[in-house]
Order: structure tokens, then sequence, then C-alpha cells
């Protein structure tokens, strides 16, 4: 299958080395090709530039965000939280119409600093999995992984022998059903994907997020998960 | 050890019992003792009057929220959060200086409807716990036990073999390790009390209860909580 990821940061990647292991045809999306391919910046995280990374993955393609979205037969969106909708208004309505968006990112906030707070108008009684949904009413979206580090997300098997959670919600039964075999292919096992019913889940997995960087703040560490006990 | 509760729902009567069989002299504070007594009103949850528990628990002083205040040398929030400024400034700020103030209480909106969001003002970049901080600089105020259901706070056993978490927050060192000693006589283990810091850890464990809220949306059950698992 072909798969669209829309944004090129370390989630992207990350997300985009696994589905290629595990078999699938993959164009990434970026906002303007040649720059992104030009720049010799690091990352926020210091790591290498896209461009020598992307050298060691010939088996990817890289588009614009409208040409990754035709591409795709299924479409992740792994950009910045806080640039979201407007990056998948790039990728254009038409592209995604149809089709499964898992929407991976958070809406955060870094204005004020670290460590960031939610977007104004995007927590609590919304949420950006609800906004993309709206904004793409042909789409069927999908939240998921959006609550842990991405190393965790493509190998749950890293923490607590795999044995944590991972939420997933979306109005779309079948559309959540794809996903979920793309997280199993991961190595997510079914009774650890917890369904959330409809994409109103998306305004509680999102909530999470203050407190798993709380937690990373005072461990120095992502490489956890949370587990529901009974 | 006196303690006060300002408080008389579910959450306040559970710890209430609580600590009686653990010993400690107990005031719960309301804000009209007469009417409390006089209310032949079942509470939301269908439980029995509040005069008809109290009847059963004659150990327990029921006073107003300022004769509480007074009593206790540790004072409990376990208003609803919507209410608790307002009570804690009827307790006084007066009988609140210089004590230990815990604080379960969640900043809950019901105005929109169930399952209630978070109220205005107090989410994101604020938080309940803070907001009281702020009101009584005088006051050690320490966030806990505010992510789960009031039957695990007190007996944390309930749910895989008491094995999960319990965050606790706030800016005095020596007024949370007074309350990690109760938490340890609830059952809580030292190494399940997860400190983050200073009371703006409240914000994340706030946060917490939209995802608490939802999965009990799902599942139709409170008897469960977070474990970390690495």
């Amino acid at each position: 299958m072909k798969i669209a990821i829309i944004g090129t940061g370390i989630v992207g990647k990350t997300i985009a080395s696994r589905l290629v292991e595990l078999d699938y045809e993959i164009m990434m999306g970026t906002r303007n090709v040649s720059d992104k391919l030009a720049s010799t910046a690091k990352d926020n995280y210091g790591n290498p530039p896209f461009s020598e990374w992307f050298k060691l993955n010939s088996m990817l393609k890289l588009g614009s965000f409208a040409e990754a979205a035709a591409f795709g037969e299924l479409v992740i969106n792994a950009t910045n939280g806080s640039n979201s909708v407007t990056a998948l208004i790039l990728a254009g309505a038409k592209n995604l119409a149809g089709k499964v968006l898992i929407d991976i990112a958070n809406p955060l906030d870094f204005s004020n600093g670290m460590p960031p707070s939610l977007l104004p108008g995007l927590n609590n009684t919304n949420s950006l999995g609800e906004e993309i949904q709206k904004t793409f009413p042909e789409t069927m979206v999908v939240k998921t992984l959006n609550t842990m580090w991405c190393g965790l997300m493509i190998n749950p098997n890293l923490a607590g022998n795999g044995d944590h959670v991972n939420f997933i919600s979306g109005n779309d039964v079948k559309a959540k059903n794809k996903v979920k075999d793309i997280l199993k292919q991961f190595g997510w096992k079914d009774e650890n994907i917890f369904d959330l019913g409809d994409i109103t889940g998306a305004r509680s997995t999102e909530s999470m997020l203050p407190i798993w960087l709380r937690i990373i703040g005072v461990t120095k560490s992502g490489a956890f998960n949370f587990k529901i006990v009974r």
C-alpha cells in the first residue's frame, strides 16, 4: 500500500523508516522539496539535516504536501500541530477525500516557552483531531499514537514488554480497523489498542500531553508509556 | 493529628472514613451545618443523604468551613472544583495559614453537559491547585490523588495489586513529605508516589481528567488507574 507522510520531522522520519521496513511505499510531503533538500540546518533535537537522512533512506520518495497526499492511499499527519491544518489545506482537500488520515500530531503551543502548553482554541472543548475532521469532512480522521515518544509508537516492545496503552479515536469504524492493522504490524497487541470511540476522543488524548511533558521534565526520559491497571 | 475535610461529597466522605480508621481526629466542613443535616436529598450518585451517613459515622465532627479549617492541623480540599476557592475563602485565610492543604479537587465544568470539560481560566496555563496556592500564599498546597476514583485513593490495592501511580505536586518539600506519610498509610507504595515538583504540576494532573472521564465513558467503570511502564 502507498502511504503519504505529511511532515519531515523526527516523528515523520521514524514512522517512515518503520513503514518502509514493513514494505509500504512511502512518499513524505514537505512544504518545499528543493528548500528541504538544500537545508543544512540540524533539527530541534540536534539531529543531522533532513537531506542527510534522506540520502540514507533511498526507498523513500519526497514530494510537496499535495504530491504526497495525491500519492498516498492512506495519509499520516506528522506535522507540527500548530501547523497541521495549514499543511493539510496545502495538501489539498481533494487529495485527502475518501482516504484514511492518521493524525499523530499534538496542538502544542511553544509561544510561552518550555514546556509547551496546548494551543488556544484546540484544547479542552476542542482538539486538533476534531479540527482536522471538521476541515476535511470527506476524510476519515483517526487519532492515535500521539501520547508517546515516537520510538515507542513504532516499537512498543521498547517499554514494559509492549504492555502499555495506545488510544485510538475516529468516527469511522472501518478506518479505525485499517489503522489497527498497521498498529499491529508495529507490534501493538490488540488488547493494548484502546478504542475511545469517535474523534472527540482526540480531546482526551491530546490532553495527556501536559502530564507526558511533565514526566519527561522530571525524569529526563521519554522512554515510558502509560498502562491501565484494574 | 486533627484533620479538616472541606466538602461533604463522596470524595470527602470516603477520605473521612479512612482517616478515622487510621485514628485521625476529623472535622468535616460544610457551608451550613444545620442545612446539611436537615437535607433529605440523595447525592448526585443516588447515595443516601449526608445526614444518614453521618449518623453511622459518630466519630466524625461536622462544622462550618471556618470551624473545620480552624480545627484541622492539616486541611483537605474535597469540594467541587468549581466551588473550591469560594469555599476556602469562607474557611478563612487565617485558619489555613501555616498549614498543609491537600487539594484533591478538579476544576470540572459541567455547564456544557456530560462529560464535563475543564473550567475556563483553570486549565492548560493555570490549574486549581495553583489558583489555591496563589489565593492562600501562607498555606502549603499539595496537589495529589486527583487523578483517580476515590475508592482507589484510600485503598490502592483495589487495582493492580496497588501497583499504579499517584502524582504529587507542591512548592514545599516538607509539606509533601507529610502528605506522603498519609498516602503510605492509605497503602501507597513509596515507588508509586510520583513527585512532579512544584505546584505547577497540578496543571498536568488536572489535565488527566479528560482521558480519565473518557475511559469511564467507554468502560463504565472508574476502578482503574494508570501505571508508568519503562
